[in-house]
């Protein structure tokens, strides 16, 4: 079965963060992506989205790995939600399993870029709402 | 707190849904949007939707009740992602949660319109896959 392109991408992007090559995971941003870095935390644009996985690199003491165990899209349009159980692991986190949320639009030259990038899924809605 | 410009939206679309008012329903859909019907059935298109809707309703005995226990917008230029914690019932379904998830987009109007809405969130994931 042949990949959709935002599978493409997002495989792309898994290989980039576990080889810590911003360069390349930041060209599939949008230039006004968000960032989920934890419930409650925000990076916006890809400056600030390199300095977080920066941090993120460093936390996980360059360890980090991510894979995805399942995946849908919904495409409308410009405008598509992918859904994923993404496991992610590293030398001080025990493997988890996030219900991760990723909005991508497809630019001028058709690519799609992730605007959107929550791999916390609900887990940012506040208990006391 | 001010409320979010799309919460206003859901909100009316929840009401327009309980009075089977389809024709404001309709008007909160870009024309290309998608419902999840169910996992692994979709409705795409204003058309399409209206008529899952009517049969949703007899479905549920005219009786679907829906209400928001929780949400968080999440936005990017002229896209925005709702996840919300949606509780749905009928005189045939005792009250669930669902994980649901809807993504928006800015018209040149400045509305926010649905583009896709999968009120089953991570439930579409095949199991297999």
């Amino acid at each position: 079965m042949n990949q959709h392109p935002i599978e493409i991408q997002i495989e792309r992007a898994d290989k980039a963060i576990v080889a810590e090559d911003f360069d390349t995971l930041l060209q599939i941003y949008t230039k006004d992506a968000i960032l989920v870095i934890e419930p409650g935390r925000i990076a916006q644009g890809r400056e600030a989205i390199r300095k977080a996985f920066e941090s993120i690199a460093i936390y996980f003491k360059n360890g980090l790995q991510v894979r995805q165990n399942g995946m849908e899209i919904l495409e409308s349009g410009d405008t598509a939600l992918a859904l994923a159980n993404t496991l992610i692991s590293a030398p001080n986190l025990p493997e988890v399993e996030r219900k991760a949320t990723y909005v991508f639009n497809k630019d001028s030259n058709g690519t799609w870029l992730c605007s959107i990038d929550n791999s916390y899924g609900h887990e940012i809605i506040s208990k006391n709402a």
